[in-house]
């Protein structure tokens, strides 16, 4: 099947190229010497995730229970970081069911959590594993102090079922140095306790390659690279040619010459814009600009003439590739331009 | 079960409200004497496509064929107007076997798309009803002249298969005085060419009560007004108890007592902003911003304190309903308080 038979819109993955980022990743975190923990979110395949741990990836992490109960189903994963606040009698249930499934840690913020946490695992075959997320300028979760840290990681070696892991942030883009002694003076103080600090968790995409300015970290948690994007692009993180995801979309209309509609709107390809200029890139049309989206059409505006005709088949580099592919229930598997097979995304809208 | 037992992020939808948006709405329509064809992307779900229908919709509009498909799986719906240009043989041939099954029509907007309509229906048992779509301002899809309308008009009616049902436009916001002129222009220079126009199709949730406003119109189509969202509170369209969906989420973090984080972020959300300030109303806390989102995780800003406790759950009307019950594989129907049933969304992510 060519990709002019393949239904649009569709989202589809070049494998080569997943395969190229996945090596080309994994070699560099192990240049830095930082283990790799891949943030499946991105993709939340089955199929991927293993591939990326067999590249040598320590596991993964995943935002949600349910993403880790769908990324596990085929089986060949085995450890799991689950980056959030779990709360709830029936989110803890399934957390310790996960937990007999798989090496299992969890994040933590606030001694609520801790609580709920430990009422779930104290009488668990074996003690869950939770880091101190820490806010080192993200202002999302995380403690704002180090102090506040230590407290919690005191906490932990103290509550039955629970066994601190180390520590963990969602950095901020380029604060560095505020990270690194954010994340320094925890550590400090925590081990100044006489409790081990074996996990430093840090991460996030626009600095991926800046791995060397957090030198207190040991261990990298990362979605994005597996596909890239555009906001990556943008950054020079990547080129187009590292891009392994692009959304398939037809020319439906050509109202005006320098105006053309598609089959492609914010039902695939979101409303994220990361304070890019349209809704994605085009590949083979630099200077197009998708400048509207409804829920099922794509506006798209050339300067004088679009160059496209009705019918046409176009493939767009979308601005954000982890919100795209959870809005498909199957990516297209391509390899060049030959078609691989549809592969369902078990992960997909698993927000519990 | 009550609110407190079901799982956070969920989207609710309450049944009391949406029988009274479709109620009041039917009788507002009925009363400017134009036909009600709501458009089913805002719920995706048959049984309140069903409802509309029952309560007086002359039919139902659909983007895309295979939400027409997923619309009909349960039966009892059996007109159906898909408002997107049709294009490709896969396509076409999904069409015709939707025209076996329901009173069908289509738009279209250029002669490419005409010549692929009539080759899949020449040799239908029944004709194609096809209208032909205008850009009134709002430069999406649609001819930008009556008179480009008029030529596609008289084709459709030397096309074999098809057959002309008259004129649409998805209007633009507040030009109500040029929306209503094209579309007379157009109506007066279809019917010099001895063609009868019996449809003239507009809608819209930014002037749905302003009806009036485009007299030569005698259908509407209109998507929100079954759930209603806080953009249509903002323009002052509803009021927050005409609000029928809403994401239930758990507050998970609050780091400082300014800032409060919750389980649900553009996974479920959405980044649809339409020029608001945060992206959702959260219900009892008028003054906090939901300042910013992560894929899973909300970020709340209050002046000075929140309010909000860990573990507490708050309900949040969006900013735009139609995207945000695209998120979810189901969403749970109430009555008040009342738990009713889960319900399926099997119209989500329906974008070929």
């Amino acid at each position: 099947m060519t990709l002019e038979k393949i239904e649009s819109p569709s989202v589809l993955v070049d494998l080569n190229i997943v395969e190229n980022n996945i090596k080309a990743y994994q070699a560099y975190c192990n240049k830095m010497q930082v283990s790799l923990r891949p943030h499946i979110k991105t993709h939340k395949i089955p199929e991927l995730a293993k591939a990326q741990v067999k590249a040598g990836a320590v596991g993964i992490t995943c935002q949600k229970i349910s993403e880790a109960e769908a990324i596990i189903s085929e089986g060949g994963i085995s450890d799991i970081l689950i980056t959030f606040n779990i709360l709830g009698e029936k989110k803890l249930n399934r957390l310790r069911l996960l937990s007999e499934k798989v090496k299992l840690s969890v994040v933590a913020d606030n001694f609520q959590c801790l609580e709920g946490l430990s009422s779930a695992f104290k009488d668990a075959k074996s003690q869950l594993t939770v880091l101190v997320e820490c806010d080192t300028g993200a202002s999302r979760c995380g403690v704002i102090s180090p102090n506040s840290a230590c407290n919690l990681a005191k906490k932990i070696e103290t509550l039955p079922g629970l066994i601190f892991g180390g520590i963990m942030t969602y950095p901020p883009i380029s604060q560095s140095e505020k990270i690194n002694s954010f994340l320094l003076n925890t550590k400090n103080l925590i081990e100044e306790q006489g409790i081990r600090v074996p996990i430093i968790s840090f991460g996030g995409s626009p600095n991926m390659w800046e791995i060397e300015k957090i030198p207190v970290g040991n261990e990298y948690r990362i979605g994005t690279y597996i596909y890239n994007d555009r906001s990556l692009m943008n950054r020079g993180n990547c080129s187009e040619d590292n891009c392994a995801l692009s959304v398939l979309a037809t020319v439906i209309s050509t109202p005006e010459a320098h105006r053309a509609v598609i089959d492609a709107g914010s039902k695939i390809l979101t409303s994220d814009l990361f304070g890019l200029k349209g809704y994605g890139y085009i590949i083979g049309y630099p200077k197009l600009v998708i400048s509207s989206l409804s829920e099922e059409h794509g506006c798209i505006i050339g300067e004088e003439c679009t160059g496209l005709k009705i019918g046409q088949k176009i493939r767009i580099i979308p601005n954000h590739a982890c919100v795209v592919s959870n809005m498909m229930d199957e990516v297209i598997f391509l390899r060049g331009k030959n078609f691989i097979k549809r592969q369902p995304v078990l992960g997909r809208g698993k927000v519990w």
